[in-house]
């Protein structure tokens, strides 16, 4: 493990870091909100100067890298931005707990978007530069930040390849160009671009410039952090069709971007995850619009579609917001849902989730073990995108759902067990209420069912219940491998 | 595909059927049950000649027999002996509703024990062949039908092995003699010698020879029928504690039994699951008893242990006998019930669930692909027993947990789809309810949670998603390739 180099790339980031703070610092001074500012400001600074002094100052001598250092970068850095993103918000008393300010930045840099905040609201009419911060963190978190880093800072060394495959979503890492630096450049600039256009969209249907902007980094980072306690709710029908079109937009795979950029319009289409995933979103949306009529929770079905649409995009790309109180809704459409929250977006997209082609390459390879019982000697591969997908990864893949399923039911465990110290917790801390919980942090969706449904928060676990979903955030956002690193001992060794 | 093997020996197993009929029938003379005899009697004639025009009398002249036709006769062979076994109890009246009476008979044959009898007191006093029969067929069930026909019938041919790979539950078969008609009476001599133990431990504590009889079909065969509507509640102490130590005892892999009975105990104590499972079923109860106490729902440790241990012995077995409501009980101890529910009992005994080796294999490569994230080029192997795990059985046994994980996940949906028609369902089939249900059955473990917990039954269910129910007892007990090859086309071509 080479240490050096590791300390020197966490250092750029915290000095990274101060570049990013410096954003809300001008939200701040424009709305007149000094404290604040000055808060940002200082923190910024702060950042700064610490990245300066042990980074910038104290190159490594040794630029050793191996995949070892790019897992436990990620995992650190993620960790790391997250304690410094939770100050602000303590400092200026919008969150007094620390440990419920880093639960929140933790939800926002992973664009999960699970809050522990009771009244959002107030965030909104007092600290706009605050609440900026909370959205923005979202913006950063959904492409990546380490991403980011690599697209701007020149970065010598063999180490960007990496990093990117740490930190990118998804079973394989997609290359655009030869150089990882201009396939992050690449990625940013599709970010950047579907950013700008959602923004002026959302302004064009009546919003704010503010709301516009903050809107848009919860929707195309698909985080769900919103400016109302209502969410989406009180928006017009045409703002809440923008969101739909961008949340579906940004659980695509980017990839599909690149290819239509290039005009490789075929290599576009044979992309087997999103016709699937569009399939699914559309298939869902349909019966769960029937669900609800027949129900009576809604009378006409037109309406109906347009909330099971939103509600359906908004799980499936792990953004979380909602126009409805999905919660109260009959059971099959909840349990569609719940089923939505664990798959997720595409690889290669801003959301999370376990991803479309995670389950495709494993519902293929299930099916040749069935062939391969009746026909041992049959040589079976699996196919995805036209190509033959390689053995490591449905190897990796087979393994990644033994380690997420492990992950899941521990996490589900730990949580009853440790609500169980709080209270009578049959009623409060219900089966529904821990087990949606895990899922819509691991998964980086946000609300769940019940208590921590669409109307409800997560302030009422207790601090271990909070940790352990706090390591369920990052774990979802960093597909497991890099922060299941840090425990194994021999990572550590030199 | 050998069509006339495959008549052949389905044509056996009806034969075979008729001489399992013969004891519900001795039994219904015994108590002067003639009306029931009567029937028992017809119904074992009828499968007799059957069995002895189109099997006996037309051996097929091609005996061509590969692991196909071995998973296919398996699967049809208990779909089979579920339609034959569930007519008596719909033309005695004990349940007039022959689909109900098919769930009844699945769940008896599976070992599940998920009843659709809301008056089982009714059927002891009344129908005691009846009710004979149906914890019968746990014990017939439990060891396997097939591997039955297999020690005792004179059968030539090298299908035996085929269709024990197919019946046995776990990873691999163990194989204690070079032919594997004397594996199977290995492993039915000492399945009958833990039974007649069980008999008389059971008449000591104070119950008749009726109960002592049908209570061990139910434990030996981890079933889970009881006599009474409260299950093991009504019993002494003693009787409590003999069940649990016999339902611990069927959970183990039967090589344990081989090896001790061959005096290699060293290679009996170096089987790594069997070690995890008396572990977890420790401190799975020590958890729940402490758990228990502290809310208040019973008030000294002891007496909380016995119930917990019971409980979680019951659970882990996949019995599913329960001598308090831990429906009730606080939501740790629902909790951990409920993942213990999905993990299940050691390959290779007469449990059913997930399987413990499978755990272990899978945490094992889990493992392996975490380092090798680190150490990309490191061979890495997967030990078990102090063998290594064949890389084919490694590969298995992930394509397992994706088909197990798929199989759970839909049929989940589908019960929430089906009950969509049927009533405002957001009180009676909620999430738990549909869920556990699921688990209950996949898992063969009989009782969930909420309405289909220890108190409950699964006679509200409608008749669409009974039949998904049956599928997951079925594709549960079979391990689910058997079942699921039905359905691959390409298994029908000649």
């Amino acid at each position: 493990m080479n240490f050096s180099v590791i300390r020197y790339i966490l250092c750029m980031l915290v000095e990274f870091m101060a570049a990013l703070l410096a954003v809300p610092t001008l939200v701040c001074l424009f709305y007149g909100e000094w404290k604040d500012a000055l808060i940002f400001a200082v923190i910024a600074l702060l950042c700064f100067s610490f990245g300066f002094v042990f980074g910038y100052l104290r190159k490594p001598v040794n630029r050793t890298f191996y995949a070892r250092e790019g897992f436990v970068i990620t995992a650190l850095a993620w960790i790391i931005l997250s304690l410094i993103g939770a100050v602000p918000f303590t400092v200026t008393g919008t969150i007094p707990n620390y440990l419920d300010a880093v639960f929140e930045t933790v939800s926002g840099f992973t664009t999960t978007g699970a809050t522990i905040m009771t009244d959002v609201n107030s965030l909104t009419d007092m600290h706009k530069g605050v609440q900026f911060w909370r959205c923005f963190t979202h913006w950063v978190g959904g492409m990546g930040i380490l991403v980011f880093m690599l697209a701007i800072l020149p970065m010598a060394g063999g180490y960007s390849m990496h990093l990117m495959k740490a930190e990118s979503p998804g079973p394989s890492v997609g290359k655009y160009a030869p150089k990882v630096k201009d396939t992050a450049k690449i990625l940013y600039s599709i970010y950047i671009a579907i950013t700008l256009t959602e923004m002026i969209c959302l302004k064009i249907t009546g919003l704010s410039v503010y709301e516009s902007m903050t809107l848009t980094f919860s929707t195309v980072g698909t985080g769900g952090f919103g400016l109302l306690g209502s969410s989406i709710l009180e928006y017009s029908y045409a703002t809440q069709t923008v969101i739909i079109v961008f949340m579906a937009l940004c659980g695509v795979n980017f990839s599909v971007y690149y290819f239509l950029l290039t005009k490789k319009f075929k290599e576009a289409w044979h992309i087997d995850e999103m016709r699937w995933y569009f399939i699914v979103m559309f298939g869902a949306s349909v019966l769960i619009a029937w669900n609800v009529v027949r129900n009576g929770v809604i009378g006409s079905f037109g309406e109906a579609f347009h909330h099971s649409l939103f509600t359906v995009a908004s799980i499936m790309t792990t953004t979380g917001f909602a126009t409805l109180d999905y919660n109260v809704w009959p059971q099959f459409s909840r349990t569609m849902l719940f089923l939505l929250t664990c798959i997720g977006a595409c690889a290669g997209s801003t959301g999370g989730g376990f991803k479309f082609s995670r389950i495709i390459i494993l519902i293929r390879n299930a099916k040749n073990e069935v062939i391969k019982t009746i026909h041992p000697k049959s040589v079976q591969r699996v196919y995805m995108d036209d190509h033959v997908v390689e053995d490591t990864t449905v190897k990796g893949t087979n393994a990644y759902l033994a380690i997420y399923t492990i992950t899941f039911l521990t996490s589900f465990l730990l949580i009853a067990f440790f609500e169980s110290f709080n209270v009578i917790d049959l009623e409060v801390f219900d089966f529904e209420t821990n087990l949606t919980a895990v899922a819509a942090t691991l998964n980086n969706v946000g609300p769940g069912l019940n208590m921590v449904g669409p109307t409800g928060s997560f302030s009422e676990f207790s601090w271990a219940s909070k940790v352990v979903l706090i390591f369920d955030m990052l774990a979802g956002r960093l597909e497991l491998m890099p922060v299941l690193i840090l425990f194994y001992r021999k990572t550590w060794r030199r």
